[in-house]
């Protein structure tokens, strides 16, 4: 029997090769990401091309209402950094953090999960790249694991477990593309870019766009997207 | 000085008396609701009111998309299940369990605890009454503590705990009524009911309305609420 699993899809890079990943291991995907308060809508346009051009079963956007909150330079009016030095991304946590993301779309993911009858939840953070993020850590992932697993009815009946499975956790951009490429992905269709133009190029000087950049330097490869 | 807290205020007779503790305690107090796809708004209303009467410094209601999942008796078109038998409550995960709901509420109440800059959540789950929830069990809690101090910046600079209050998790219901009255609740605000007429009088035969009534009977006093 295919066991159905639901896969958090932002549209990036990370998100994208996940997904290849748990097609690749014959997952039945069932994929969702978020609208929440984002400055602009890219990424969930990319998601929703590479969900249909990479097999989900589903795809669906929730709207939720994390902007409200403000905090974050990538909901709020705060100045997205750039060409900022890769020593210096790793330090403290970035402005790009949006408060508790994680943790809550990995709550709604665990419902969906719920209903869906799916035991497993893919989710592409990366614990390398992004060190500034708290909700990226593996030690996180295993707190939540064990959280999702106490707050649901299998937590109650006690016949399967709630998996989170973070293929991406320990490996850098560079593998991360390699592992893509080798599954077949376009990774013209993503969108990392934290700050992109109105018709949707990169910046390429953002934390994103470098390590991205970065990333296919180090596979000596030009990276597909489109920059301004 | 005044510590902030958010807490979860969903109109109901238990988060009602939550939010009076919270307040004699001393706390500064941000409210917290949501509709999320409740087949009726009375308890938000209820939630208002409550709210403004008793001095939260501020409410809000944030839109989200759990009705979508479908799955519960509360969110989805599934009859609710009316005068059960008390024994028969405790036996197995009721219809009315919203998957995952005290996850997502929780994740979203540490979104706005730290924006606010807030260590403390309050929320008015109750492990006796409803030991079918599987997240209103007290090692659900704990677990969501923990999660909740990794997902954070608070985790990674370490200096201050989140704290999830729980002031009524092991009292009965009768327990929670004597103690609301004792700090001027008027439970007539309240609203219980998980099927309310149109107008908002409870149907007096769901569970909840069933243990409410029980709860004021063991007081020796009428609920104030209006049934139909």
């Amino acid at each position: 029997m295919t066991r159905k699993t639901v896969l958090l899809l932002s549209g990036g890079l990370d998100s994208a090769t996940t997904l290849a990943i748990a097609i690749s291991q014959g997952y039945e995907v069932y994929a969702m990401s978020f609208a929440y308060g984002q400055r602009h809508n890219h990424e969930l346009l990319s998601a929703a091309r590479i969900a249909s051009q990479y097999g989900a079963k589903e795809h669906r956007v929730f709207t939720i209402d994390l902007g409200g909150f403000g905090g974050s330079a990538l909901t709020a009016d705060i100045a997205v950094p750039k060409d900022r030095e890769e020593k210096t991304m790793g330090e403290g946590i970035p402005v790009t953090y949006v408060p508790a993301r994680n943790t809550v779309f990995l709550s709604f993911a665990l419902a969906w999960a719920e209903v869906l009858k799916a035991y497993d939840i893919f989710i592409g953070v990366n614990a390398l790249d992004y060190s500034g993020y708290p909700d990226c850590r593996p030690e996180f992932i295993q707190s939540f694991e064990q959280t999702a697993n106490l707050a649901t009815a299998y937590g109650v009946e006690g016949k399967q477990r709630i998996r989170i499975h973070t293929p991406l956790i320990s490996l850098t951009k560079a593998e991360i593309i390699r592992h893509g490429l080798a599954l077949g992905m376009n990774y013209a269709l993503t969108t990392s870019c934290y700050d992109p133009t109105p018709e949707g190029k990169a910046c390429g000087h953002c934390d994103a766009c470098q390590l991205r950049l970065k990333g296919f330097r180090e596979n000596a490869m030009p990276d597909p997207a489109s920059y301004a």
